[in-house]
């Protein structure tokens, strides 16, 4: 019997420009040199924390398409999506771009499924040039998940900072391009089931997540006969402290060992202790941001060669938590390659 | 300059199976024969709205993969997506598939937006078939929008009222199945652009739906270089009665005179009059029964031969009205074949 956990082949596509934008606590974080805009009052001019968002989604495609010279009419397909009820950070922040739209949902893993289908469209010349962008945004997550920032709630160790960012990404065919204007190479891609093992704790996605995790890691080293040794970096997006140390335990009982290569967009984004945000960052824009600004100008520059990053989303609502459903989470994963690694 | 409104060549897919599954309120509509599945109790046996929503997903793919004898594992990607906050009934209710997920949100766009990445998928050998799937539900739609059903709320004259239904859709490439096998091919695709006219009241979608399905038949029309003579049925899924007025209008301001061959997903399944539904159906899971279970049979007995079918979906937030913005909208694009006008 044929699997259909099957790797996608996206030979040809090539992320060609991206961007960050960013709030005040993610600038204050150990990466916050690396990120194109911030705005220390999460604001970005706009009277509510929902249009902020938008906000910043509009600025960072703005500055990856101005990045490279382009213009909106250059980008054939944009794929987007966010943690808001009804996506509306994506529908709004990019209404006044005349492109293509694919609304996606995949919480947390949205930055790689947008990624994913970027390169897919790009690769199999459905598109010239597709674009992916996500956010989140701690103010507005926090209302709509939890309780407003005002009620000043008790976080639990195992809790989880939505990210204040957007990230935008541009996908090319190497056709169509020069070696010197290429980031990294998508090599494949590898997209994930939802799985859901009986987590109800809001404030422990971590845990919710790593199961789906560790499936789609598990189910891609098969399919592709490789190894952790094969990579320089293996990435989640973002599965934070609790979740990673469930990953490892998960990994080692299949008889994996990845320890040395594992790595968590949202325990690199803050500075866990000192910035007081627990398990580590979360959210569509902590992946998205932090494989804009601090992994992807590591490929760029030969100092990454082969990479895994996957962006893991829990897919509950405040509603499904509350009629005590426990949380489904799903897991994409990309393998990024340097232009060094590749062109040379 | 090239246009980034671009129709994509979808060569290949073929829609091989469909079900649908609906509640009381369409099961005694003028389409009611045709569905697969209902309930008259619209619980379909869970204790809240939004499981029972779920619980629709779930009985629509499994009926449209059991159809054809098929198994989960021989689906190799899943288009899910629905209305609800988080989209929860597509990543609960497909949960037990174990079946590549990409998760998306274009209101009641997302049947025609699911198909159409389907058909990328399995047109372009990602996979060797791809199912699409949504679904809403009118008192989980009603109470996370508007009102609980029980508040018994007055309606407008332009509301339309959202479908409890679910429809389910499998695709694979022509090379592997046999004619008499195809319901019909999906010749190519067209994705839509967001577009926002002011229109801030949520109980007139149609209003702000149609400069979005006008702007994708505009555009679709004069890059295909065809006109609605070409076609047999131009269906909407759902710009309702007061909707389809408008688009009427703006097609006449641009020349186009499609009058006899508009019809409406929204306005097929209700007794507009006697269902007291006002301006007709809406919701995820509308044009998706309706074309799984009334358009397709008639393309597949050639009744029908070539048709457009779009879904145009509002994508505003019950806090997006709340904080004054007006609604976006977005409409994707299908041009289906019959098998007879296609294999004869």
């Amino acid at each position: 019997m044929e699997s259909n956990r099957r790797i996608i082949d996206t030979k040809g596509a090539v992320i060609i420009s991206s961007s960050s934008v960013v709030g005040g606590k993610e600038f204050e974080g150990p990466l916050g040199g690396c990120f194109d805009f911030h705005d220390p009052s999460d604001r970005f001019g706009q009277k509510t924390f929902e249009k902020s968002e938008g906000e910043m989604q509009r600025l960072s495609l703005a500055s990856a398409i101005g990045k490279i010279g382009a213009r909106p009419e250059d980008i054939d397909a944009l794929f987007a999506g966010d943690l808001l009820n009804q996506c509306v950070s994506s529908a709004y922040g990019l209404l006044e771009y005349d492109i293509p739209y694919f609304g996606l949902y995949g919480a947390c893993s949205t930055a790689a499924e947008g990624l994913m289908l970027a390169s897919v469209f790009v690769s199999r010349g459905i598109a010239r040039r597709a674009a992916a962008v996500t956010s989140s945004h701690n103010a507005a997550a926090e209302r709509q998940y939890r309780n407003p920032l005002e009620y000043g709630g008790q976080r639990t160790p195992t809790a989880q900072w939505t990210v204040t960012g957007a990230g935008a990404f541009v996908v090319a065919n190497e056709k169509e391009v020069t070696p010197d204007t290429v980031l990294a190479s998508v090599v494949e891609a590898f997209p994930g089931i939802v799985v859901e093992k009986g987590i109800t704790d809001a404030a422990n996605m971590g845990a919710a997540m790593a199961p789906a995790a560790a499936d789609t890691l598990l189910n891609f080293f098969a399919a592709s006969g490789s190894s952790p040794d094969d990579y320089d970096m293996i990435i989640s997006g973002d599965l934070g402290k609790e979740g990673m140390s469930i990953l490892g335990e998960i990994l080692s009982a299949s008889g994996i060992d990845a320890s040395e290569k594992l790595a968590d967009c949202g325990t690199m984004i803050y500075d866990l202790e000192a910035q007081d945000v627990h398990s580590g960052g979360s959210g569509c824009g902590c992946s998205a941001v932090v494989l804009a600004s601090h992994i992807l100008p590591q490929l760029r520059r030969g100092e990454l060669s082969d990479i895994l990053i996957y962006g893991t989303g829990a897919m509950m609502s405040p509603s499904s938590l509350k009629q005590g459903l426990a949380i489904p989470a799903v897991a994409h994963l990309l393998h990024l390659r340097s232009p060094e690694a590749k062109y040379k």
